[in-house]
């Protein structure tokens, strides 16, 4: 892993100082999630490492931070009309509960095999789903049709500069906290949080090392880095499923010039890793959040001696089989 | 439910004072845990709810608190002949740590049928581990054999005053973080932590609360408290593992005449309290613990408009059937 600062680059929309102003913005909305630390995890892989636990978060993920600033940096004008976006996943329930709490109506695209509890989750909160087929194709339609018909502001899950800067609040809250860290780590699906929190670490501390992890199936980021340019993901097959999706362009420019190491955790590895979590730590982690800390217990990511800051993006998991099974046994 | 400050009686050996000199003398070694509260949890049940998270304790409960605050008070010639205990549960290991950090040996009793794994976590703080029929005969037996061998001091799960002593310091420590509470609430197995915390919120604070909540299946809490005399358990079928256990004498002299009210929880209860917990708050508390939010959550025990604190004893649970079929499914 590089010792070179490579951020700033010019390339990117915003910098540090929006981060900030979204940190003062989500001050009355967001959870401050704890930090947590933990004798054994230090004592396994020789360093100290500070826990940022999103999955503390409103509904349970840091995608709440992203979507609740875009919606706060609409015109009112845009708020009246709504706002439209795709996703099955946290950020449908994120910007459900964002339009709610400042009365926006909001509109979600899903594909229609996405499983009805998410479905189920979002409609909770008071948002519009509309089923598509699931493509690409079909979802772009979907999305441009609600615009046409109804004038809604679209809010990509990542490749948008306000839900980035929303996102980046985690790292900014976790420095504030703690102090200065040696790395920071985060895991990298589209591309939001790991641009957010690249340019909150190295705006706040250049010499301060942001490491991306994703799972091997899943190598966009990597081979994208690489490159240089965006390789897609195709549809790969991994337990992580926030982390399926390829990286966002405006993620990309940030991380390209900003990000100092991108590692790759395998399934076995990322299993093993919420495993630990779960038994050890006693918080409920979901896959795509397991991922970051899985090269730091195999020590493929090697923490001795250091101060790591590690993003915990998330707590949903389906549960049911769990709780299936106790049912069996004892009701 | 009683307003009625019942407590301090006379019977007991020790008060307040003595959970005070405990919180001090566990400073250096116990977890201060934090103590979570959540936007979803208040708005269901109208009350402010304190969570006291003990699943964050060192070994995963509370029963480390008790151990330790017992090992601390042996003298130098009691340390240096090692302890004994029977148990298959959190007290094990929770003895077996304490000794190791204080290089006091220790014995740990267990049944012959206890788990493997709880004896391997057990052995594996370096504590030995003697097997024993799983009658009450057979472990006084075994444990009356241990102390004759080798001069042991027996430090029993729940009925020592030291034990009692350093459980209260849960509570104390989460009146001190928080400040004033209407009512406390608190699993009662053998009754270890139910008197701990009557003895820290009555010394504390004369006007508040405290309810015990124990599993309908295994009311005998509930029975001593109608009768005024202890009223065995049996061998109570319920999730709750923790709580099967009968009260002890030392601990019923507290909770008869400081507990305000005895509460209990159906089986289903306890698992829908679990399973919110997890979902929601994203936290892994095992049954034991769920069964002091059921009736809150049912609103058996009203908490509208109070400021209640509810003690979660810990997060030990066993999670092989989930990972197992995670496996199945990913690797």
């Amino acid at each position: 892993m590089s010792m070179s600062n490579k951020y700033p680059g010019n390339d990117p929309a915003i910098n540090v100082d929006e981060v900030a102003r979204a940190a003062e913005r989500l001050k009355p909305w967001a959870n401050r999630t704890p930090v947590l630390t933990s004798r054994t995890l230090d004592a396994r892989v020789g360093g100290s490492v500070y826990l940022k636990c999103e999955n503390f978060q409103r509904i349970g993920a840091f995608k709440f931070r992203g979507a609740m600033n875009a919606l706060l940096l609409l015109s009112e004008t845009e708020r009246s009309a709504g706002v439209v976006t795709h996703s099955s996943g946290n950020h449908a329930q994120a910007l459900a509960l964002a339009g709610r709490l400042l009365g926006v109506p909001v509109c979600v695209v899903m594909p229609r095999t996405a499983p009805t509890v998410k479905r189920a989750a979002t409609e909770g909160y008071g948002a519009r789903v509309v089923l598509c087929e699931p493509t690409l194709a079909a979802r772009e339609e979907a999305v441009a049709k609600e615009v046409a018909d109804h004038g809604y502001t679209v809010v990509h899950p990542f490749d948008n500069w306000s839900v980035i800067a929303g996102q980046g609040t985690v790292a900014w809250e976790l420095l504030e906290e703690v102090g200065p860290l040696d790395v920071v780590v985060s895991p990298v699906g589209g591309g939001g949080l790991l641009a957010g929190t690249t340019l909150a670490v190295k705006g706040k501390s250049a010499v301060t090392r942001v490491v991306g992890v994703e799972p091997e199936a899943a190598d966009d980021a990597r081979r994208s880095m690489a490159t240089g340019t965006i390789q897609p993901s195709g549809d790969p097959k991994t337990i992580a499923d926030g982390l399926r999706t390829s990286l966002g362009e405006r993620p990309f420019t940030v991380i390209r010039s900003g990000v100092d190491a991108i590692v790759t955790a395998s399934e076995a590895e990322i299993v093993d890793a919420m495993r630990f979590v779960w038994e050890r730590l006693k918080i409920i982690i979901e896959p795509s959040s397991a991922v970051t800390l899985a090269p730091i217990l195999t020590r493929k990511l090697a923490v001795e001696g250091l101060r790591v800051g590690v993003i915990i993006g998330g707590g949903n998991v389906d549960l049911e089989p769990f709780f299936q099974a106790l049912a069996v046994k004892w009701l």
